[in-house]
C-alpha cells in the first residue's frame, strides 16, 4: 500500500512541476555553468574595480559581470564614483540586455562596483536590483551583496523602531542603514562596516563603495567566495576568479572568512578582526554546481573538485559500462572524473540547445512532453546499444532526471546507470541559494532505491557525504543542505513580500 | 552704446536657448493646457480613490492621471492597497506609455493613489518617480506629492544625523521619514501626518495611502490645489476638478489650506488644526497657465479667470485692431476675454502641430529657423492685411515670442500688438514650478519698451500686478514670481544631484 | 411600429460602435486638424524634396511628414536617393515613433520622398507601409501614393495573368508594375508614368522617385491635392501647403488635375496631356475636414472655406442663442464663421485631452460612459445657463454627437442647437477615405428630424448640398459621399485580405 | 625579406579583423553547434509541418526553428495556412526575440512553414526575412529557402525584361516568380515547382506552401540537407533531423538530391524526375561544422563523422601529448575522436561564456586583448604543465586560433599541437555559406608551416583532403572550398545591394 502513497506523492510532485516551472519561466539559466534543470539558483555575483590612475573603469565591471552572469540573471547594475559623485544604472535583465553603449558611456569614474542578481519569485522586481545607492550623513554609498542574512528581519524591525523606512526587501538596505548609523561615530567607512558586522549574521560577500574607496567584506563563515586581483594600476574584487581572468587581472588572493579589505589610492589595507572567530563554512555547492569550473575558490579549483567527485563516485559506485556521459553542462566534469578513474571512455550523449533562454514560450499541453527535448537532444547514434553511466551534479525534484533517463533508453541505451556528484539534497538553504522547498525535494520522501525506480535507472549512486572533504582538499565547508547541520541558526521569519509589481 | 550691450545680452539669451531646449528635448509638454514655449513647468499632479465596496479602483486612477497629464509628463505611477498589501508600478514616461493592460491588470485593490511628475533636468530619473512606497514600523505607506518643501535639505540633514539613508532626491522621502517617525508615538497615520506637518515648510498637496485609508493634506498656504469628490461608493481626491469630471465624480469641495482629511471605510474626517494659521498664498500661475481651463480651484473657474485677465488687458491696454488671437493653447482664453471686452473679433491665427512631442528630432543648424514653424504655423489667409492683437499668457526668455511676431508679420499682418495675461516674470519660484533662472528671464534685464523692441511688436501690454486679484475674485494668492514677495523664506541650499543616470 | 425599428437600428448602431472603436483603438487621430470622433480617416500624405546642390534632404522630408501626420498615423517611411542608390526606412507608427536620430542619419541623399499612411483595419500591416521601393529592369523606383484606384483589382489580375506576383495589397505595387512595364518601351521614367496613367483609374496623387528625378502626378479628376514649392535650391512637392510652410518653402503652384511634373537637376518640367480631359472632382471633404486649416488647396484656403461653411449655416439655419461653440478641433473654424455671420459670440465649451492617443486603454464596462469624457470635458462654468449653438463638421454614426449634446445639457446648457458644416453623409467613398459602411451612417436610416431626436438636440441644421460651391469659390468638386453621384464607377470587388499578421 | 611581407600581410589581416568583427558584431553565433570564431556562417534553415487533422501547427514550427537556430540568427518567420488564407509573421532577430505569445497566437492553421536566416552584411534587412509570401494568379504562396542560386542575377534580369519588379534581394523572390509563371500553364503547384527547377541552378532546399499543400524540393546536387518525418497525424520537413527530434517526429527519410515531394491531405507524393541527373555534391561543411551533431544527414551521423575526422587526424598527425582538448563547441567531437584513436585522454581546457551574444558591447582599444577572453577562458588548473593537442574544425583568418594558443601557453601548457578537422580553407563558397573573401583566408597566403608559426603552435596538422570521404562513408560531396573544384560554375555577378537601411 505504501507504494500507492509514493506514486501519489510523485504525481503531486509532477504537478507541482507545472507551478514551479511557471515561476521559473522568466528566469531560466540557460548557459555557462548551468544544467538544464532550472532548479537550483545562486543569488548573486559582485564585482568591483579601482583604478589608481583615474581612468574610467565601468567597462571593466561590465565585462566582469558577463563572467559572473551564471550567478544571477534577473537584474544587474553598475555604480561608479566620479570625483565625489556616485552614479548608477540598473534594471531587470541580463547584462547584455540592460547595458547599451549609451548608458554604459554615461558611467564615468575610476571606482566602480557591479552586481548580477537572481531572486526568489516574490522579489523579482526592479526596486530590488543592485547596487543599492544611498545618501547618508557622510555622503553616498553603493552596496552590492551576495548572500543572505539570517537576522535581516530582526535587524529591520530594530531599525524601524528607530524610524527607519524601507523601500526594498533586500538585505543590502539593512546593511546600508547599519553602516550609515555606525559611520556617525566612526572615523571611516571601513570602520563603520566593521562595526556593522557585529550585528549582521549569515552569509555575505559584500562591496561598499564610498566616493573614494571600496570596502570589501566576507562573512566570518566564508559562505560565499570573494577574491582580490590586480592588473596594472587597477585593483579588482570579484565573486569568482573567472572574473579576474576575463579582465586580465592577476589573482592576488581570496579574502579570508571574516576579512575586511579597503582599497584606496594608497592600495589595499586589511582588517582581520573577524577572522578565525568561527569555523569556516564555505558553501560546498559552489564547488558542486554554482561556480564556473574555471574559478578557483580558496585555493581549490572548482573543475578539479568536480573531477575528484567523479573519481570518488567511480570508487564508491563502480559499474560495468561502455560510456560515461555528463548531463550538460554541470555534469560533464564529474563524468570526466568518473571516466578517468574507471577507465570507461568519456563520451557525449546530449546536445543542448542554448538558444532556449528566458523568453522561450513553453509548449502547451499537447506538446508538453517535448519540453525537455527542445532544450536537450540525445545523440542517438552514439548511445544506441551502449551501457551508459550518466553523471549529473544533483537531483532536485527528479522529474527532469527521469525524462533524461527515458530519452537515453528510447535512443537505444541498453543500461542507464545514474551517478550524482553530490549527496541527496534534503534541506533548505538560508544562506543565499534558492531551492524548492522540502516538499519538492525527491530525497526528502524517498529512499535511494525508490528514487532509482522513479527515475527508471538500472542503478543509482550518490556521492558519499563523508567523502566530500576529498573534493575540496579538506577545506572546511557547509553541508547543511545534505545534513541539516546549519552553522548558524536559520531565521524564523521572512521579510514580507515586495511592493512593486 | 547701451543698445549694443542689450543686443549682446539678447544674443546670449538666444544661445542659452539652445542649452535650455536641449534639456527640455525629452520633456516638452505638447498639448492640453500647454503653450508652445516649453518654458514653464508644473511639477506634479496627484490622484487618489477609495472604493467603499471593495471594488478594484486602479483604472480610475489611470483615467484620472490622464486628465492631470498636463501637470507632469516625465514619469508616473500608481499604488494600490489590496487587503493589507500595498503594491505599485511606476516608470519614466507618459501615462499612455507607462501603463499597459498587463501591468494595470496587476494592480488590484479598492484604495489607490497615483502621480504624474515633471522634474528639473537633474532629477529626471526613474528612482524619483512616485508614488514613493516604503515599509516602516507600522506597515506600508505610499506617498504622492505635488509641491516643493523649502526646508527639505535641513530636514534631510537632521534625519541623516539620526541614521536615515536616502535613495532619492524627492521631498516625499523626507515626508515618509517624518510620518514613519511620528507614527511610533501616534495612534493613527493621520495623527502622524499632522505631527509631521509641524516640521515641513513650503508647498505641498499630499496623499498618504496606508493599507486601509488615504490621508490627504494641503499645506497651510494652500499653494497647490487639492479637491475632494465622490461618485457612487467611491471617494476621489485630485489636484484638479477636471480629474473628477473625467471619472464622473461630483465635486464635493476643495481642501482648505492647512486641512487634513482622512478617507476610511467610515467616510471622510477632517482635521483643520493648521487651517487659518497663515494668510493663504495660492499659486496664481495655476490660474494663469498651469491648471486645465475646465478646472475650478477654490471656487474660481480657471477659464473664467483667464477670460477676466483678457478683459482687464483690454481695459488697461486698448488698441485699435482687426482681430484678437491667442497663442495656442494657453493664450486662447485670455484672447477671448480681450475680444469680449473690446468688441474686436476673436479669430484664429495659428495652427499648432500637436504631433510634435517628446521624441521629436530637433532640426540641425541649416533648418534651425524652422524649429518654431514645425510646431506652429500661421493661418496666412486669415492674417494677411490685418492688425493683430496677439495674446499670450507669459513671456519667459522672449525668443519664441519674437519668432511668433515675425511669423505674423511675414504672413502679412500690418500691425502686431502683444498682450500678456500676466505681469512681467522676474523672480524664481521655490514652491514647485520649474522656471529658467533669473538670467534667462527677459523681464529681468529689460524695460517693457526694450522687450517690445526685442519682440518686434508695435505695442506690448502686460497685466497689471495690482489687478490680478480681479482674476481670482479677491482670493488670496502668491505672486512672488512677479513681485519677489515670498510668503515663506526661500531655501538657501539645494539637495545635491541624483545618483541614477 | 416604425419607431421601434428605428430604435433597434439605433441600438444596433451603438453596439457596432464597440466593434468600430475596437478597430480604431490603435489608430485614433488625436490631434492637429482632428475631431474626437475617430470616425473618418484620410488615407495618406506624400512629401518629396529635391536638392539641386547635392545636400542631404531626408530631414526635410521628416519635418514635412510631421506636418502631414494628420493624413495618416499608422505607418510612415522615407526613401532617399544617394548617388544612384535608393534606400529606405519605414515602419508602423507615427513619424515621431518610427524615426530616430540613428535611422534618420542613415538616409543620405539629395532626393527623397516620404509617406504617412492610414489604412482600413484589414491592411494595417507593416508590409503595406510606403514608400514602396522596387528594383526593375531599368533600376530602382520608390513610390508614395495618396488615393485609391477603382480598378486596382482588375489591373492586378491582368498583371498576374502575365506572371506578376504581389507582396502587398497596396495600389502602389500595381502602379510600380505598370511603370516598370512601360519603362521598357519608354525613353524615361516620366514617359512610363504617363503611359501607366492610361490604365489606372481613380484617385491618386503620386510621387515616383527614380535615382535621379522625382516624377509627380495628380489624377485627371484632381481628387487629392498635390502642390509644388521651392526654397533656395530645393524643390518640394507635398500633399498640402502646410508642409511647404513647415520646411520654409515658398508655394509655387498646385499641380493641375491630370498634370505630371518631373523634377531633375534641370528644374521642373510639366506634362499636361491628361489635363482638362474630364471635369475635375476635388474631394470636398479635404476642405470640410481632412486638410489642415492652414493649407490652401487649388487657391482656396481651407480655413476660409470652413469659415464660409459656418456663415452659410448661419444664413440657412439661424437661431437665437448666447454662444457659438465648435466641437474641437475640426468644428472650430465653422463655429467662428457662424459667429461672424450671426453676431452671436464665439466661445469655448470644451477642453480636449490630447494625451489620449493610440495606446490609451479603453474603459471597461463599469466606466464605459466615461469614454468620451476622458477625451473631452465641458467648460461647465462657461456653458451653464446658456443657449448653445454647437458646430461640428459632420455626423457619422451619431453616438458621439449624442454624448456631447448630453454633456452640454448636464453642464447646464438650456438649449443645444446642432449645426453641421457638411451635408448628411450617406454614401461610401472609393477614392481614399475610410468611412464606416452605409449601415453605420446615421443619415442613411433617418430623417433629419429623427437624427435631431436621437441626438437630443433642440434643433439640427446641415449645410445645404447646393451651397457647398460657395465654400470653395465655385471650384469643381466631388460630393459623392453626400449625393452618390460618383465621378467614376466604383469598383465591384475588393483586393483580398493581407497576409502579414 | 619575404618574412616581412608575410608579417605585413598578417598585420593587415589582424586589422581587417576589426572590420570584419564590426560587421559581425550584431550577428555572432554564440551557442549550439557553434565555435567562438564567428567566422563561418550557414545561410538558413527551413521547417514545415502539415497536420492532417486540421489542428494548429504554428507552435511546432516555432520549436522546430529553435532547433535550427544555429543555421541562422539574423531573422526568422513563420507562415501558416488557415482555410485558404496564408498569413505570416517575420522580423529581424532570434526566434526567442521575434515570437511572443501574442504574435504566435495569431498564426492559426494546420499547414505552416518557417525559416531562420543568416545573411551577408549588405542584406541584413527586414525586407529580406522569410517566408516570402506572395499573391499570384492562382492564389498565395509562402516560400522558405536554404541555399544560394548561382544564376539568380541572370534569372532576375530575364524576369525584369518581362516586367517583373523586385522588392528584395533574396533568391526566393526569383523562385516565386518562376513558380507563379509556370503555374499558369500547370495543373498544380508541384508541377509548377518542377518546371521552375529547369531554370534555377545552384543550391536550394526549398519549401513552397500553397493554401492546401507543402511542396518541398532539394536541388539535384543535394548541396543542402532536407528530410521528412512524421508524428501522429503530422508530416514534418526540416533542414536537419535534430528538428524532427525536437518536435517528437520520427525520421522517415532524407529527400534525395533532385527530389520533389508534395504533402497534401492524401499524404506524401514524390517526383524524382531530377534525381540522379548529376553527381551529388553534398556540402561537406555541414558535417565538419554547420549541422548540429545530433543530426543525421543522408544516413551519415554528423557526430560520427566528426569523431571519424578526429580519428583520421590521429592517424595522419600523431604526436605524444598528455591531453586532447576541443575548441568549444565545434572542436569537441573531433577531439574525442582523436582521443579514442590515440588513447591520449580527452579533457577540457576551456570554459565558454555563452552569455556573450549578439548585443555584447565590444571592448575598446585598452581592453582589446580581452576580447577573446571574455568569450573563452582557460581551465588553468587542468592545463598547467601538460602537452596539449588542441582540436578545432577549421582555421579561417587565424587570429583567433593564435589567441587561443597563446592562452594555453600562458596557462602553463608546455606544448600545444593544433589539429584541424578539415583541410586548409582556400576558396569561396557560392552555395550558401558566408565566408570571408580569399584575402582573409590564412591558408590562401601561407604554407602550413607558416601558419603553424603564425599560430605559435608546436605542430599543426590538417585533415587530408583525400580522406574526407571516410568521414561520410563514401557519400559524394562538394569540397570546392578546399579544392576550388566547383560542381557548377560560380556566378559572375552579384545582385546589387539592398534598399532598406
Amino acid at each position: 500500500m505504501r507504494r500507492f502513497t509514493e506514486e501519489s506523492v510523485w504525481r503531486k510532485s509532477v504537478d507541482q512541476e507545472d507551478i514551479v516551472e511557471k515561476q521559473l519561466q522568466n528566469k531560466s539559466r540557460s548557459e555557462c555553468g548551468t544544467d538544464i534543470k532550472d532548479e537550483l539558483h545562486e543569488e548573486c555575483g559582485v564585482f568591483g574595480a579601482y583604478n589608481l590612475k583615474g581612468e574610467d573603469i565601468a567597462n571593466w565591471v561590465y565585462y566582469g559581470l558577463f563572467s559572473l552572469q551564471h550567478r544571477g540573471q534577473e537584474s544587474c547594475g553598475i555604480a561608479v564614483s566620479e570625483n565625489r559623485d556616485i552614479r548608477y544604472y540598473k534594471d531587470m535583465g541580463l547584462v547584455s540586455e540592460v547595458f547599451t553603449p549609451e548608458n554604459l558611456d554615461k558611467l564615468h569614474g575610476d571606482i566602480a562596483v557591479g552586481h548580477v542578481r537572481y531572486s526568489t519569485a516574490g522579489s523579482s522586481v526592479r526596486a530590488n536590483a543592485q547596487p543599492l545607492v544611498t545618501k547618508y550623513i557622510k555622503g553616498t554609498l553603493a552596496i552590492v551583496h551576495n548572500g543572505n542574512l539570517v537576522n535581516a528581519v530582526d535587524l529591520r524591525e530594530e531599525l524601524e523602531k528607530n524610524g527607519a523606512i524601507f523601500q526594498t526587501t533586500i538585505d543590502s538596505e539593512v546593511i546600508a542603514y547599519l553602516v550609515a548609523k555606525e559611520r556617525v561615530t566612526s572615523r571611516s567607512v571601513e570602520e563603520a562596516v566593521a562595526k556593522a558586522m557585529q550585528y549582521i549574521k549569515g552569509a555575505y560577500s559584500l562591496l561598499v563603495m564610498s566616493p573614494r574607496k571600496i570596502t570589501a567584506a566576507r562573512d566570518p563563515f566564508g559562505f560565499k567566495p570573494l577574491c582580490l586581483g590586480k592588473r596594472d594600476d587597477t585593483y579588482v574584487v570579484a565573486s569568482e576568479t573567472c572574473a579576474l581572468d576575463t579582465v586580465g587581472a592577476e589573482f592576488i588572493r581570496d579574502l579570508e572568512p571574516g576579512e575586511i579589505i579597503t582599497i584606496t589610492e594608497d592600495g589595499v589595507k586589511s582588517n582581520r578582526q573577524y577572522c578565525n572567530m568561527v569555523k569556516p563554512a564555505r558553501c560546498i555547492f559552489e564547488y558542486i554546481y554554482f561556480a564556473r569550473p574555471d574559478s578557483v575558490i580558496d585555493d581549490v579549483s572548482v573543475f578539479a573538485s568536480r573531477i575528484m567527485a567523479g573519481r570518488i563516485l567511480a570508487q564508491s559506485h563502480p559499474v560495468e559500462a561502455d560510456m560515461v556521459v555528463g548531463v550538460p553542462e554541470s555534469g560533464n566534469a564529474a563524468a570526466m572524473g568518473y571516466s578517468l578513474e574507471s577507465g570507461i571512455p568519456y563520451g557525449q550523449a546530449f546536445v543542448k540547445n542554448t538558444y532556449v533562454g528566458r523568453t522561450f514560450i513553453k509548449p502547451k499541453q499537447s506538446m508538453r512532453e517535448q519540453s525537455v527535448k527542445i532544450k536537450l537532444n540525445v545523440l542517438k547514434e552514439n548511445v544506441k546499444g551502449k551501457r551508459i553511466i550518466m553523471v549529473d551534479d544533483s537531483i532536485v525534484r527528479g522529474t527532469t532526471s527521469a525524462n533524461i533517463v527515458t530519452m537515453l533508453r528510447n535512443a537505444g541505451a541498453t543500461e542507464v546507470h545514474v551517478r550524482i556528484s553530490s549527496p541527496p539534497f534534503k534541506f533548505p538553504c538560508y544562506f543565499g541559494t534558492d531551492i524548492p522547498n522540502g516538499d519538492q525535494l525527491i530525497a526528502n520522501h524517498h529512499t535511494i532505491d525508490e528514487i532509482r525506480q522513479l527515475l527508471g535507472a538500472d542503478s543509482l549512486g550518490y556521492l558519499d557525504c563523508n567523502r566530500m572533504n576529498e573534493m575540496v582538499k579538506d577545506l572546511e565547508y557547509c553541508d547543511a543542505c545534505f545534513t541539516g547541520n546549519y552553522p548558524v541558526d536559520p531565521p524564523t521569519r521572512d521579510i514580507r513580500g515586495d511592493m512593486e509589481v
